[in-house]
């Protein structure tokens, strides 16, 4: 079950002036950052809100760190905007799994180490209505059912 | 202050089909639907989860109604797609101000009546590193200040 929208991630090629530009704008304050050498991004959490899920949702700025991330790919394609959207679930390998016997192309082999140390796979958008969907359990909402991945 | 994600607004050719989409991969239900003549959409609003701030986050489902709309228009050159985020605020008219003094172009004069009977306005997406930006507080959720407008 999805129980909420975690984060809608933004692609930048500016990271540190896009932050400025959330906070000036809006008042949103970075509530973590890092760097994900896998993904190949840099990038910063803007929390917005709980949510009733126990869990909250989130702004997540990107900007690539190499010329073949696909993040840098997209950006070259489309120029600055939303690259993703996640929603939040307490198991995403199961999530995948059963989207996955749906027919819709999940793009890991198994969910990897996404932000603050969650748990991600991605969802093809040319089978989702052209938005990217990202799947998350964050770090401390695994529920006893997904404890044995 | 802007105080949730209130919604994802999705772009889509066929409402139906992508409510059904979004109903049979995700379990995801319409909590509300409506045709907005002003706007020249068709659409369906999907409840993800309650937020901290009394509110919720929605995914909205676009369809267009007549080709000069600008979601016919926006999906004419992007495909389907994300086509804006939108923040819950107790005062659309208040952070609409706020935000125009500080440079960004805000698209409507006044706030216009949005899904639900809320009251919205939009950011221009040049202004906002790409993103078209949503300003929306819902029916009800307007505070003792706000009452004047």
């Amino acid at each position: 079950m999805l129980t909420r929208i975690d984060h809608i991630g933004i692609a930048c090629f500016d990271l540190d002036k896009t932050v400025e530009f959330y906070r000036a704008t809006y008042g949103f304050e970075v509530f973590h950052s890092e760097v994900n050498e896998e993904q190949g991004v840099r990038e910063a959490m803007l929390k917005i809100n709980d949510t009733g899920d126990g869990g909250a949702s989130y702004l997540q700025l990107l900007e690539p760190t190499r010329e073949d991330s696909t993040v840098a790919k997209w950006l070259a394609k489309n120029g600055e905007g939303v690259h993703h959207i996640a929603f939040g679930t307490a198991d995403v390998d199961a999530q995948a799994a059963e989207i996955k016997a749906k027919g819709i192309r999940v793009l890991y082999e198994e969910p990897r180490r996404g932000s603050m140390d969650s748990r991600i796979t991605f969802l093809h958008p040319k089978d989702c209505g052209g938005v990217l969907t990202e799947l998350v359990t964050a770090a401390g909402q695994h529920t006893e059912a997904a404890e044995g991945h």
